[in-house]
């Protein structure tokens, strides 16, 4: 197995200092489910009364786990609620023995947590196919339903990672009537990102007072715009999860508030920017903002067709401001587009205006923002006021090296 | 630039000895458009009578040749005709300098070969975006036209091609009333190819006798199960071009002949199966086939969604048979399926079978298929009757190598 162990070059400095979440405890374990001498089980348990909204992948081959969550997401509840995650084992297309592992791993939660089975939510990654080991995963339940302390979600965020270079962690703190609401969150994803979500977990958790229609609603909406607007290779995993809970800890109600909906955004944003920036084999973190759509929509057509283009990812990772790949991406989107009004900026380097070379460009200008770490590659299509942005990595000898063979 | 220059592993043993078709002449040149040092622009004229059908990208942003060649296409006459290709510069994104370009090539040819403009059809392949010296073209057209002969085909094989690592041909005869019918094709194409065609030019020619109607039905039919059922990067060029043209010297006519359909057909299908041979970096030739979905077009949706994988891809390169992603790569398409009624199969060894993995499933065999050069992935969705089947080849560190300076 080709392991690359060196972090991302894209990585934060380090794992940030995260609030604790009143109502929030976690736990890790090391149950051997596919890797060894890791923890790769985290539990989090919630205090009554906590709220949790979703999203999850929209593949028509999702895991059990995946549909058991949907199922349960929508129930109201006052009791108190539980998060399980295992990583090396994804149990997807396991068959009635991966819904049999849902019930068993769900149930035995319930039951050392003390808590009803549909308040518990469970998720799993990594290898695809292989039935999970769910004894190994229940053996260790007691330990860990023990053992939870409010400040280790650092420690949960590495037992959830799989190809994951650094683990990945955000948090956002905003006062209202003079009273502090926290936010914290983690987050595993590396590759098989794409839009609809990736081989993606996400736990963010608040002590904010929200009713679940409204949290839900902010969920949702956030999501088109952060954890859809990424993509590392157009991949899109068969268990993507994001589980927000709220445990109203704090006693401040946010339904309605503008400030906490910003600051929940700019988590989820956060964690959406590390996953890509934990691309397998990026070196480049990379912006594509498409303005002049015909709409919205279209405008995201254009943007996941150039983040998602091998040509114009493998020309970023040589450095070459290769705009020519952009107009292909633009022109094979299917999105509205006319050729004699479309202008590319790379950087702040106008390189192509209205159908043509800009007048002036400078190749040495646009490959000197081309060596930088952050790309951002601006397309404005000309046709109408429809903008999006998504993030992408580049292309890399890096990525076949860690996918030519992951699995033997 | 980091040029390759070995040719692709699976290039076929030697450029096949095509037969004279009565009535075109081919001849090469040294322009020196972009590259050096070798043949750049390749001219065939047509017998007055000649009928010609064609197919072409459609891409938003398709170039100004290819518009043009689109414009002439359904004008009748029976006056003789020209293809003007050139490799090193694709004329796309050139604004009105690159319309100006067409015209004045256009108007060269039929001034040097006395034929209508409208009858003469051009092609450029190569960079985008960099307006094309077109005088460098009209300067070598009087050699060009005085130079044509019956068994220049293979050169002209070799002055189209850009990336290519070998020049690609393939023929057909056969034997109507019992007199011999012939087709021979060229193609150039290796990156940038995708659904809607490619980086790719085709040139078909036969001496049969056949009304445009007849011949452009079989060219559109034919296409959607040859040039646009292959992938290389899912990416897809402004100025894929294929242009039939049957001189009729023969005599022999064809309209809704059975026999010639199938000849023309296999012509298209050997065409586009080298086209993926020549997938740049490629070392494995991969061959997706799906039954049972809801329809053939979204059985086409599934498997090239497949295809297009970057995870299958790499996977495929490191001869590991992970059959989870491709339950992923179904789960993605947007087409319907059911994961417990799919079926995947490597070669002639069974993987998984409804929603699970079979039974006495040797990951062993499945290992050795992945071996050999090459690759049949097969799925059946479960759900319906549709069919499709696609080619591709693996993602490896010679694509990215080669895509990463291409241009600088």
């Amino acid at each position: 197995m080709a392991k690359i162990t060196a972090v991302s070059p894209l990585a934060p400095a380090a794992f940030p200092a995260l609030p604790v979440i009143e109502g929030v405890k976690f736990s890790t374990a090391v149950a051997g489910v596919k890797y060894q001498g890791r923890t790769d089980v985290m539990l989090a348990t919630l205090i009554p009364g906590t709220v949790i909204a979703g999203a999850f992948t929209r593949s028509a081959t999702r895991s059990a786990s995946v549909l058991d969550c949907q199922a349960k997401l929508g129930l109201a509840s006052d009791e108190a609620a539980a998060i399980l995650v295992n990583s090396g084992n994804s149990n997807a297309f396991t068959g009635k023995g991966g819904v049999a592992s849902v019930e068993a791993i769900t149930a035995a939660v319930a039951r050392v947590c003390d808590l009803p089975q549909t308040r518990v939510f469970t998720s799993s990654t990594g290898v695809i196919g292989e039935p999970l080991p769910h004894d190994r995963i229940t053996a260790v339940l007691d330990a860990l339903s023990q053992t939870g302390d409010a400040n280790s979600i650092e420690a949960a965020a590495k037992a959830i990672m799989t190809t994951d270079t650094f683990p990945k962690g955000s948090k956002a703190t905003i006062e209202i009537d003079g009273k502090t609401v926290s936010i914290a969150g983690i987050a595993k994803g590396s590759g098989m990102i794409a839009p609809d979500m990736a081989t993606m977990l996400v736990y963010i958790f608040t002590d904010a007072l929200i009713c679940q229609d409204a949290l839900q609603a902010l969920v949702s909406q956030s999501n088109e715009q952060t954890f859809n607007a990424i993509t590392v290779d157009s991949d899109t995993s068969t268990s993507d999860s994001l589980i927000v809970a709220a445990t109203g800890a704090s006693g401040v109600a946010v339904d309605g508030n503008s400030d906490f909906a910003e600051a929940l955004h700019s988590v989820m944003l956060d964690l959406a920017h590390q996953v890509v920036r934990d691309g397998e084999g990026a070196t480049k973190f990379v912006e594509i903002v498409v303005t002049g759509a015909g709409s919205d929509a279209e405008a995201k057509i254009h943007a996941m067709s150039i983040a998602n283009s091998p040509l114009i990812k493998t020309a970023i990772a040589g450095e070459d401001p290769n705009w020519g790949r952009v107009v292909m991406a633009v022109g094979k989107s299917g999105a509205a587009a006319d050729r004699d009004r479309l202008s590319i900026r790379f950087g702040e380097v106008e390189v192509a205006k209205n159908g043509f070379r800009s007048e002036g460009y400078s190749e040495e200008a646009a490959t000197a923002h081309m060596k930088g770490q952050n790309i951002v590659i601006g397309v404005d299509i000309g046709i109408g006021s429809g903008t999006a942005t998504v993030w992408t990595c580049d292309l890399t000898h890096g990525y076949i090296s860690i996918n030519a063979d992951y699995r033997s």
